[in-house]
């Protein structure tokens, strides 16, 4: 491709509203355009790449035996209501009236008409298992898009759903998907990680996420260094050591701490270490207070909190409810002396605090030397409550977390019979009985794999990307094209061997001076660039820059062709 | 590809919906499944088929130069605004508002998405032309969709849209395009034909329909058997023989014709040929009676009338507004002797009658013998407004148009500057002068193109598929296959040699009876059949049937792999 026969448009500075990195370089390399918010149009240049994300994927699912298909984007009401996710899946569903007045929503995911076609289809245990998967324009009504292409509303999915007689075979595919996800990354050549996963409104038990690993990642992922463990921090256990409990050894006290409401504030102003105090959320569920106990230095985690008998839905107190079950205000509450009806809830780790510190259910004081045993007389329930940090005891017993940041580019379910049970998808089995299908679904964000490979692979430069996807190997800039015939010929020449040899390359023949030529390359992020100019061609040597490295090399020009494709041969091993 | 691993279902008999044989035989062989009025799952072995064909129009316009882009789905009203389409679109635009209720639409196409992209990026002469083209899901909200995929309300496109600094370079790729799309459907293997088209709602001057033929087609062709010429019958125009016009010869009488209304059976009462009848048609136009006259066997095209003067919005005056202005009831009415400032248009062949019947404004009353010069008193306006018929002279002068029947699957534009002058889509030129960037557009129907293909080749088996486009190139049907173990030795075996010799080969490993696969296989129109058996492997000599002439040969079983490879060879030259 000749970069003069080409649409590219490239900026020096990125719009404002782009924060990440991903989105600033995406509309820099003119990779998209925005048309409205969230809504992203991809050039010829960011095609290629989103192009070649997808026939990965489908290069990979091929091979692990699923079969393509395609849905409609425009999906009928009342299958939603069969499921009852019409109503639940909230606004993130972009409902549509069609001009018979009928209701309709652009799938946001489509277990729904995958469920209808198979319970159309499949009669028997013998059609069973098949894995039928799409690669599909989906809509998701954000409501504060951003980004970029990274947390769009249309974007690109791959989204499969296989269809098992039992449990057993379904635990076989989705270890097969597991494998095929793993491979698929790997030939992206991306830095990834598959992590234990809370399911989410999707539903069923069993679930991984895929990760590519970028400290820009919205999720956080604790793992263990020393084994495979790895979960979102949503799910990750926090175990306990099994310590001893210091005994009470100080007198309760109460201190003076005016305006002093953060835990920060009172272990600075009692200089004493955050660890000792205890956080003391007051929180209502059924219309009844709960207070919750976390240790200063920790973070409540809503998903487990809610995963607990009672605590399905809750909201925090207000000041008024606060004070009307505590006494004291917001900021100065605890769980000494309270109302012995009021449900307490610790965390493991905060019940294993003694002589600690909180607040006193007075305005501007705090207690210290508190003791569970001693000065609490309510009922206390443990439960793992908060987000794992790093350094806690890896749940394997194989070592201790870390925590690194990640963006999830995948996701697999084990949807059970969630689905088949409410649509009612049968087989006939072999001894002619109906039974529900077990059924797994596994998706993969197409277009917010070519966001995450930049986040990953960029410098101050531009994007660097993996071989796999980069939309060219190969960038000839040539000095002079417009001027020099002896250039103009051997970059003409050039040009089409690599092609008859199958080489993607991208001739810069616009006539520009190098540096704007070497700056638009870099930014665009080919992986080699050779460039060609009439002192070179003289000399017989041509420089070869690696995008990565940003290291040179020369190329005889005799002999370019060979050693270029000896070049690009190399790098592959 | 194994049929006890594939997602395939057939029926014996169509929903009664499916009136169309493409529609009856996409439901019957599993290639589609309907979801909602005009939604269409694509199944795995219909989806195949849809690949293949989008496939073929991706290689052909990429080597005609044109870029790959991919634009949303979903467009900001204000963008329509700006092209003053948000309201003339009518109802087919699937109109939508997001959560913020802002006003969206689910694209019917993409003129105003392209061109804003364009005017933000295209700067200058020297970044044109260029040709950006996506395949891509579309929406249009028909009143009654039909015919399964053929007139569905969501399909797959391939769009087009090319810019250019003058009409010249416009010209050029149009006749590029033209080239292409003829490439494209001769690589489909199917009978096609280029026709001359009004260009409709899209705007511009000049436009090409390209129609597979089928006699199904909803679309009237004329051409000419003896050149080149084809249009569609909504623009072809009516050439008349230069004749003479014979003289005046009877005298104006007459007729009671009681309760007879229509041409024809006005014919059959005066015992007359039905062309010997003027039929007279009462419209209103800018609230004035018109009067418009065609030969009886003629049929009054609408789009012609609507290009003449005044007339581009008329509606038939109702039978009120026909006594008030003529005195006569409707099924009686004609030009003669009636009010002077009545506007007349004539169709050119109608202008040439002499001696013919007409209404005479009178309830149960015709006249005869009526000549224009002598009876009409009017002025009459001249003009062609009917359909051609076969017979018709052609306007290229070499010979008589033939009528043939078509499916429209691609349609090209010259827009001209139509959406660049609403949205100010400009470049500077080598003056430094802003101009209007010339816009072409260019769309080809990929669903579509599957419905037609079966339209054009199926037989009551059922289909007979284009090579290039068959979800599979052989069939092996393998009798005894859980039974015999020789037979499924054999077959394995081959299918694996297959494989690798990159045959796409579908095994019928079911196991089923050997009428059931052939059934199915016919069904299916897998090109290709070769039958094997017990019998078969013992004799040495496998059955091998061509789908579409039913013709069986035989192939010895100990070369069946270099026979086999030889047949397909054979078959594509």
């Amino acid at each position: 491709m000749r970069l003069t026969q080409f649409f590219l448009n490239t900026l020096r500075e990125a719009p404002n509203e782009a924060e990440l990195a991903s989105h600033q370089l995406m509309l820099r390399a003119g990779l998209i355009k925005k048309l409205g918010g969230g809504l992203y149009s991809w050039l010829p240049l960011g095609y290629r790449v989103l192009k070649k994300v997808e026939n990965i994927v489908r290069d990979e699912m091929e091979r692990a035996g699923a079969l393509e298909v395609l849905m409609p984007a425009i999906q009928p009401a009342e299958l939603w209501a069969e499921s009852g996710r019409w109503e639940i899946f909230g606004e993130q569903m972009l409902k549509i009236k069609d001009r018979h007045d009928r209701d309709f929503c652009f799938g946001p995911t489509h277990e729904e008409v995958i469920t209808d076609i198979a319970r159309q289809d499949i009669k028997s245990y013998r059609q069973l298992p098949i894995n039928l998967y799409q690669i599909q324009t989906k809509f998701r009504d954000e409501i504060r898009p951003r980004f970029g292409v990274m947390r769009a509303r249309e974007f690109l999915m791959k989204d499969a759903y296989s269809f098992h007689t039992d449990f057993a075979d379904l635990k076989r595919e989705y270890r097969n998907m597991f494998d095929t996800y793993c491979r698929i990354f790997e030939r992206l050549e991306l830095q990834y990680r598959p992590v234990a996963a809370d399911t989410g409104a999707i539903g069923g038990t069993g679930s991984h996420e895929f990760h590519v690993l970028a400290e820009s990642g919205e999720d956080a992922i604790a793992y263990c260094p020393e084994s495979d463990y790895a979960a979102n921090v949503e799910l990750a256990e926090a175990v306990v050591a099994k310590g001893v409990q210091i005994p009470s050894m100080v007198s309760l006290k109460k201190v003076s701490t005016p305006q002093v409401m953060k835990c920060e504030d009172v272990a600075n102003q009692l200089n004493i270490p955050i660890a000792n105090i205890l956080k003391t959320l007051a929180l209502i569920s059924n219309d009844k207070l709960v207070l919750v106990l976390i240790r200063g230095d920790h973070q409540l985690n809503e998903i487990k909190l809610t995963k607990l008998e009672g605590m399905a839905q809750f909201r925090f107190a207000t000041d008024e409810e606060i004070h009307e079950h505590l006494g004291g205000p917001m900021g100065f509450i605890g769980p000494v002396r309270i109302d012995s009806k009021i449900r307490i809830i610790s965390d493991r780790t905060a019940k294993l605090m003694s002589n600690f510190i909180c607040g006193a259910n007075e305005q501007d004081y705090h207690l210290t030397g508190v003791n569970f045993d001693r000065d609490i007389e309510n009922e206390i329930e443990v439960a793992d409550i908060r987000n794992v940090v790093s350094g806690d005891l890896s749940p394997d017993g194989k070592g201790t977390l870390e925590i690194c940041r990640g963006i999830e580019v995948g996701h697999i379910f084990q949807l059970r019979t969630k689905y088949s049970d409410l649509l009612k998808c049968q087989y006939l089995d072999k001894e002619g009985k109906s039974k529900s299908t077990e059924m797994g679904c596994y998706g993969i964000g197409i277009s917010r794999i070519v966001a995450a490979a930049i986040e990953q692979g960029h410098d101050e430069k531009g994007i660097v990307w993996p071989r796999s996807i980069a939309p060219y190997s190969l960038a000839i800039a040539a000095i002079g094209y417009k001027k020099s015939a002896i250039v103009k010929d051997f970059c003409d020449n050039l040009e089409s061997e690599l092609i008859d040899a199958g080489v993607e390359v991208l001739l810069d023949d616009r006539g520009e001076r190098p540096g704007v030529m070497f700056a638009d390359l870099e930014l665009i992020g080919i992986p080699y660039r050779l460039t060609v100019g009439d002192r070179g061609i003289n000399e017989g040597k041509l420089e070869w820059t690696d995008r990565l490295t940003g290291q040179t090399s020369s190329i005889a020009s005799d002999s370019a062709l060979d050693e270029i494709m000896n070049n690009l041969r190399e790098e592959k091993n």
